[in-house]
């Protein structure tokens, strides 16, 4: 069984929601780890093999290390025979490949920057900003009702998911907004709650003890 | 046939050597573009369909655009078979997919950042820094001759290239000196320094026309 290393809210949280969503989160066991977060709480938690301390990151069965949200979870649909992905060779299978490096490539470190307010020439001219990402985006949802069409993949749940957490960084076009609330119907948003409610509440308790 | 928008001496120049080294550059339209340079020279190409004016950018026969180098690297090696990459399900698969959302994600901004003396908490925070790229790089490269182990794959191709046009860039490490060196020789270089050459010729012949 693979081994996910998971904290409560944050970018590991995306990871339970796919699995959730394809009913395989049985199938992974989770490994609740404390994170260095944002404000300045938690900690960088030994028992948590990444390299850096950071979450997710998945060990697989014969011991590799797999980090990366979205290595990670193109290799979980892949393990469970992907139910939110197009086989290789199959249409959209490109627009998939594409949207899935596009999110840690572009779209991380433009809302990073965004978030920080950080503007430095070299941010503009490698990834470009906050216009650029709305222009493309924008287009993505168009097409709709989802990334790669009509139905909803793993590249979904992953570039939607920092607009849930920062609804502020979310750009102002109906289009991208109304592809953000299909993603969210999608998933079991109760259910979600409920299982990260439960993570935190063991991780004050191991902390407390 | 796909077309790959391409400018020489660029990020793209690594899917040309990927190419190359399968044998199978005739069996993509290589479309040579102008760009925008560090140095402020070239310009935006009106012929190149990128959102953004960049290169890579690959349009596949059903007329899906696909960006990101990781993307198109691994969709040009799964449309020819996958020479280079493990397959689904694969020993190796798992840290295939780790190693290229990596480069992307990680090692592209932290030596952008490096390269551009930007220090800021927020791209620390998010992506930590040479230090780290660095144990990770080695930890690869160590385990060897690839970072797959004993077969070269494209994630050797694309997580080598910087180091191959920005050597100053190259962690004072032996072991990753070693690892790109070997990627090096496995790649024809006087081929591609020739293609290069005559691709720089046909831009710079199309501009003082
Ligand atoms: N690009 C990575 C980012 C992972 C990441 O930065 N995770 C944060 C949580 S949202 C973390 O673990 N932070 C703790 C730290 O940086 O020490 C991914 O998507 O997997
Ligand atoms: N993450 C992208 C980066 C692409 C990129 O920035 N390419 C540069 C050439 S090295 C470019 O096209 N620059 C022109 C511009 O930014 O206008 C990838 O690897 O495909």
């Amino acid at each position: 069984m693979p081994t996910l290393y998971y904290s409560p809210h944050t970018r590991s949280s995306r990871v339970i929601a796919q699995l959730m969503l394809i009913g395989k989160l049985d199938q992974v066991e989770v490994v609740t780890v404390d994170v260095v977060r944002h404000d300045g709480s938690g900690r960088h938690d030994p028992s948590n093999p990444h390299p850096e301390g950071k979450v997710p990151y998945l060990v697989t069965d014969d011991g590799t290390g797999i980090r990366e949200s979205a290595a990670i979870m193109m290799y979980l649909d892949e393990l469970f025979g992907q139910p939110l992905s197009p086989a290789i060779g199959a249409p959209g299978r490109g627009a998939y490949l594409s949207w899935m490096a596009y999110s840690g490539g572009v779209l991380e470190p433009v809302l990073v920057a965004a978030f920080a307010g950080l503007d430095h020439p070299a941010i503009i001219e490698t990834f470009r900003g906050m216009g650029e990402l709305s222009a493309v985006l924008e287009q993505g949802a168009q097409k709709g009702p989802f990334l790669l069409g009509a139905e909803l993949s793993v590249a979904d749940i992953l570039l939607a998911s920092p607009f849930q957490w920062a609804p502020h960084l979310l750009p102002d076009s109906p289009a991208i907004k109304a592809w953000v609330d299909r993603v969210d119907s999608r998933l079991d948003g109760a259910a979600i709650a409920a299982y990260e409610a439960s993570a935190m509440a063991q991780l004050t308790a191991q902390e407390t003890a």
